[in-house]
């Protein structure tokens, strides 16, 4: 590493350097088409010599690609970096951006200022394209999107309106058919007071996992109780609290439906503390099938969702809109590269991927 | 949300529509010194008509700022979201930033060709500046930071040269004097077995704990034994397995220094399971004082270094030097904004915090 901070090189110092134009060194750091190789490589060596780093802000605005893609997350710190569920969903974006030499750049909107200052961020031509997950409202940078911003959603999009735009791009479970899985276990194995502990509902995963309930009850003649369901918002410990409350209010309760391994992690050490045993007085069941759901005690029968595989989904669907939509090349401009499954009208819509239950001990 | 997806409107277009040049335009986005407010005024009404989202490469040109800061961590996601090290660092970072309405993008450096993309971001003039740490060799990108890139690194930079640097910037724990007060404390109860775990001894956080074990030690008149040294790799599993290794090969130790909270928490499952009392048989100290370090049983005297806080300290010091170093504006160009100290010649050298000892009941 040098001893001294010089002011960065500019594209002027290698051309004096190599005795080009100015003209010439944007060429050659562009790729070099219809430039000399001689002159080619003492521009490249002066590039050197002087430790100039091309700036991409003036590449992209020939290129129009950054080779960055924006992947952003409506939580704070402290739920993306406990929820195993994070993890998994941004291994799967992750290891599939490299493949196709990506970079993905992490942003967790907690408050409003977050949310505006990604919009401005998204609208500043900076990234390819955006994944956005776990949104409890609008996305941020809505008019970047609406003027053309390649973006996939996990998870089915709920703003108003949402349900009216055939061009949005979402991976998501299918969370109702997995809850209606879980509560359809739970009838036939004979358990009549079933209750439900929900995700914050202002997300759709909550939304869909209730209705799943709701309807697999009406499908066994069961009107489903409001005394029965509870709020734990995806949480171990809202879990634990809700299950507590279910408990005190429903003393009867014979079954719970957690739409969430976490939540149903806080709901056995809350019936645990309780006394009540797992199957034999409460069965349980969870939705996501992370690590820890076979290491519960008992280990944990849930509904399965392949959240590292979403993420891989969500990332192969934006790369093939940034490779379709992208805005053609001017006169002059290199073509883009084509994207994993080629610039194809491609199927880019919604993915509803299988939830599927796993038995294990706890119901 | 709109029902169709339009390629993205271009400064022409709103040339077009306002019926003024792709010059005045550009002038209007980026300020709008030297337009009259009436055809500011216009064009504004062209850039919302048409959902034009400025782009910010274009811009970054003549204001050289992006308004974000690349937050690059050196280890998987694996270490990351199971780590609390990293969301507390993270949470001061993030505060900080936001606190000036900059936004980070998380980057984690896994394998080579990580290290690589990364490197070509870094150069790309995405950001303004880069925060980098868990390092475990040389940093990703040292052609930008060469190139006068303001960055700040986490932790001492241990890569070769690194020490003769001296316009490196960084934030650390005071490691080596948190090491000896461990140690001591342990000494001056009567332990004379201190075995250690370290975390991997490619990162200087490692080397110096380790150093200041060696340094208490020699103090007391005794001498290091390296069969009381085993690397635990920073993790709990790793803590476990070298706490495991230690007992077979030294069953008479009677203390360890765990060289982070996460390897003492695997290190007390180890000595659980071997039937060693803590404290006891065998004294424990830990190094981070994580918020679970007060829920170990027995509850963990630990090193306290203020993770939360050095985060916040390595944004503010990238803001100065973003501040103080950018390259000076051009003729017409704007001035830039102040930071939050002033474009002064402020302290953005190293910065060493304090560690001290949180007595609990392991040791």
């Amino acid at each position: 590493m040098p001893t001294a901070r010089p002011t960065r090189p500019t594209l002027e110092a290698v051309a004096a350097h190599a005795g080009v134009s100015r003209a010439t060194v944007s060429r050659v750091v562009n790729g070099g088409a219809g430039v000399r190789a001689e002159v080619r490589e003492r521009v490249r060596r002066s590039v050197r010599a002087l430790g100039y780093a091309p700036n991409i802000a003036a590449r992209s605005l020939v290129t129009r690609r950054t080779g960055a893609v924006a992947v952003v997350i409506a939580e704070p710190e402290s739920r993306v970096f406990t929820d195993p569920f994070f993890s998994r969903q941004l291994r799967g974006i992750g290891r599939e951006l490299a493949r196709h030499d990506t970079q993905s750049l992490l942003m967790l909107q907690e408050r409003d200022e977050d949310h505006e200052r990604i919009g401005r961020y998204l609208a500043g031509g900076h990234v390819d394209g955006a994944l956005m997950f776990s949104l409890h409202g609008p996305p941020p940078g809505a008019a970047a999107v609406r003027a053309g911003l390649p973006t996939v959603y996990g998870g089915r999009p709920g703003w108003p309106g949402a349900d009216a735009d055939p061009g949005l791009s979402y991976v998501d479970a299918d969370n109702a058919g997995g809850a209606r899985l879980a509560v359809t276990h739970l009838l036939a194995a004979g358990r009549r007071r079933i209750a439900v502990l929900t995700g914050p509902l202002d997300q759709t995963s909550a939304q869909d996992r209730l209705a799943g309930y709701h309807e697999a009850l009406r499908a066994a003649g069961l009107e489903p109780e409001p005394s029965l369901a509870e709020n734990g918002g995806f949480t171990v410990e809202g879990g634990a609290r809700a299950m507590a409350r279910l408990l005190e209010r429903e003393p009867a309760l014979d079954a719970v439906f957690a739409g969430s391994d976490q939540m149903a992690v806080g709901a056995l050490r809350s019936l645990r503390e309780a006394g009540r045993r797992v199957p034999g007085d409460v069965a349980v069941v969870g939705f996501d099938d992370l690590e820890s759901a076979a290491w519960t005690d008992p280990p944990l029968t849930t509904v399965r969702q392949d959240v590292e595989g979403m993420g891989r989904l969500m990332a192969r669907l934006l790369l093939r809109r940034i490779a379709a939509g992208g805005a053609a090349p001017g006169p002059g401009e290199p073509e883009p590269e084509p994207g994993p499954a080629g610039p194809a009208e491609a199927d880019t819509g919604p993915v509803i991927t299988e939830a599927r239950l796993v038995l294990r001990e706890s119901a």
